[in-house]
């Protein structure tokens, strides 16, 4: 037997596909899992016939791969991630790599990576996007770490990503140590805002126009080929397809409006709170999250707490026109806060990004893959020193063009009383993003009255201090 | 010399005005600072002729304290306060009490009070809040720790606390551990929401509508006359008195608009993200400071991205009437919030908080103290197990009354392009909260047709999935 050219640890789902991928795309594979009786299946069941080894000790797994050792981590993130750092080190020489392709907190990657570092051991922090189908046909890949290793690694991620359109594959090196990890989260994090934006948007117009599931149906048809066109606007299309076979009920209405949330959002928010980059959107994706699951307390407040009536009486396609452009703008403004969370975290951890890269991977095989990527790309072309997205040309005039609608939606749902936190926040970025002077001031002042902490002039230099009573 | 009843540890201005506060109210104190010098200083500059003893080591400290021993510690939060606890105890005997009074993150506090009661030594984490005037003329205390304990710290602090009009002291036993550093926490986060607030309105205000300094004055003077009656208010009336002597410029006009923060309204904004609480408008404080920080990119910005002429041309007295109803709104949502997270947290971390009590103590010697917090007490007094402060008779029927307006304001500042996050979000919030329905059922449907996340039905329990595709 010819030695095979990576291995994998961690047969679940993910790591099945992943496998998969990786021999279909020409790539001997060794595979182990913890359970003997998982891998023996794997390799008798999806994997038979094909280049899958299956190993029946770590030892064993070291032993079937060519060198430099090249060994995928598809394990839970957390401790089970040490834990099998533990069980393949003693086996590993100088110059391996391991690759942690699971949801790993950033910050546990960057301790893993000097770690292993220490043994001369090298370590990828691999985000990978698409879930299980992703992972079997092509995700879209995000790996972080030593760069000199990228080239033993780049034949067989090249092969196995997902593919935009014009053929250009899905992945590339993304900087040292927990960056892949860290763009991963910054992705989950834009998805938070656009899932929630589109929620919002979708609830504007069912509650307030009182559409039912086919005109729904059909505005995201039209959505999905124009402006919008992405993966997430298609897979609503496709959801307002759906007729629950029991009740004959449209499936959407028969869902319980509790949304989970598996933590790399929050991380997301969290983090940019820490290294202070305003993302006020990505923010809402949780906290509207957080507010759907307080679902006894909503339905009893609404019986208490009284509002408008949620029936806009105005023009129905002026609405509905408006709402793609509002969508569209807010959609901008999210985007703008998660590749200036990147640009402020590039510097603040030495990763050294390239945003424009960085959107190409995301144009195909994850969650937020959509054309309006390649216009990031493009605008990052032309300026790798871009400050904020909005501050392009083409998207600059496309809000431009664009926010009287904007406008005209957060000010129609404050009317209907039907709540866009996510679009009002992304209004309240631009405006404020825009605003030459911020009342800050005021602030700083009382700071100062009440505490000393001293304010900065406009007119130079210094910390200055006011004796403010009397 | 008669024992000290009390000890303390940093002379910094903070614990020396708490020194003298204590001495004052017939407390003799002994005081030590690492630097003798500062101890020295002290003891014959602003402590001379009263009954404050200085220490010249810990161990003489010790020493000059009453069984149990009682010393505060006033430094720096972080490391020192752990290197004071271990300069301190080898000293101390079983029962003796360490009062930790910075601004020490409450997980801090946590592990240290089970530190250090494995050796049977006491330990309170006690937020107190007021700035230096407060500590030295009365703070709001805020003590966490062994409830046994209380009785031996009860009268002292009783006695230096802020005093409301009706001669209550503004401390009470808060709960265990790490609870009195927390509560102090939430009560910074509700000082940012606060502030932003305040500062929205009058940004509105100024910008649009033109107003000079002296006109914005005669409003806040008048709303500190009504319901929004509190210290920041206030201040900001005092504020809008000044004039900078060296441009004859109002004060406020020359101070920059950039807002700094320490810390505590993050840890809030992070630790709601952490335990599930919504608290959107908390959060916004925190966003507008880093949007603010921001100076140099929003000057360049302001003269790329465009929006409408921030005049506005209505009825200007009818726009200040509704900016107080506003403002008055936008604030119970957003204590709303504040309380809302300590009711989670209470129960995430067994803190058994008595939210009442807590608001009463908030009623004087802190920044965010105003006559509101007596209708909090009042509502959490008629109903301890007050699901959301909004649901209360008097509240709801003060949003009620008053939201036309407070919708009227934020379309406005979207007409205008003045940004109004937090107040905007506040609104969300309310809109959000009284939803028996909201849109996280097509979010639930989008994950689980890319990540087979499942959902839950309105009609059954159980999980479900469904094949989405085709």
């Amino acid at each position: 037997m010819s030695k095979a050219k990576i291995g994998l640890i961690g047969l679940g789902v993910m790591g099945s596909n992943l496998a998969l991928n990786i021999e279909r795309n020409g790539f001997p594979i060794a595979v182990y899992n913890r359970t003997l009786e998982k891998t023996k299946e794997f390799v008798k069941g999806d994997a038979s016939g094909k280049q899958v080894f299956g190993a029946e000790s770590v030892e064993e797994l070291i032993a079937m791969l060519e060198k430099p050792r090249r060994i995928i981590l598809m394990v839970k993130a957390g401790s089970a991630v040490d834990e099998t750092i533990e069980l393949v080190k003693p086996f590993l020489e100088k110059g391996d790599i391991l690759i942690d392709a699971g949801n790993s907190f950033f910050q546990d990657t960057e301790r893993r990576s000097e770690y292993l570092s220490k043994s001369g051991l090298n370590f990828f922090g691999m985000g990978v996007s698409g879930g299980e189908e992703g992972a079997l046909w092509g995700p879209s890949i995000m790996p972080g770490g030593q760069k000199e290793c990228w080239e033993a690694l780049r034949p067989i991620l090249k092969s196995i990503a997902a593919k935009y359109i014009d053929g250009e594959p899905c992945v590339e090196y993304i900087g040292p140590r927990g960056s892949g990890h860290y763009v991963k989260m910054v992705h989950n994090g834009i998805e938070y805002g656009d899932m929630q934006l589109i929620a919002e948007t979708y609830d504007l117009l069912h509650r307030g126009l009182n559409l039912q599931q086919d005109e729904l149906r059909q505005i995201f048809t039209k959505w999905n080929n124009g402006v919008l066109k992405s993966y997430l606007i298609e897979i609503t299309e496709q959801i307002l397809t759906k007729y629950d076979p029991e009740t004959g009920k449209p499936m959407v209405d028969i869902i319980l409006d509790e949304a989970q949330q598996k933590g790399t959002g929050k991380w997301t928010a969290q983090n940019a709170l820490d290294i202070g980059a305003p993302t006020p959107t990505l923010n809402s994706g949780v906290e509207c999250r957080i507010l759907s699951s307080l679902k006894e307390e909503r339905v009893h407040a609404s019986r208490i707490l009284t509002g408008p009536d949620p029936k806009y009486t105005g023009d129905k396609e002026k609405l509905i026109q408006a709402a793609e452009n509002s969508l569209y703008c807010a959609k901008i403004a999210s985007y703008a806060q998660g590749l200036g969370l990147l640009k402020i975290a590039s510097k603040e951890y030495g990763y050294a990004l390239n945003l424009g890269e960085i959107a190409k991977i995301w144009r195909a095989g994850c969650i937020i893959r959509a054309d309006f990527l390649n216009d990031i790309t493009r605008a990052y072309d032309a300026n790798p020193e871009l400050q904020n997205l909005m501050l392009d040309d083409f998207f600059h005039q496309a809000i431009e063009s664009r926010q009287a609608d904007w406008r005209f939606i957060v000010k129609t749902s404050v009317d209907l009383g039907i709540p866009m936190l996510a679009t009002s926040s992304a209004l309240s970025y631009y405006d404020s993003y825009r605003s030459e002077v911020l009342p800050a001031n005021l602030t700083q002042a009382q700071r100062d009255f009440f505490g000393a902490h001293t304010y900065r002039r406009i007119d130079k230099e210094g910390s200055f201090h006011t004796i403010w009573e009397g």
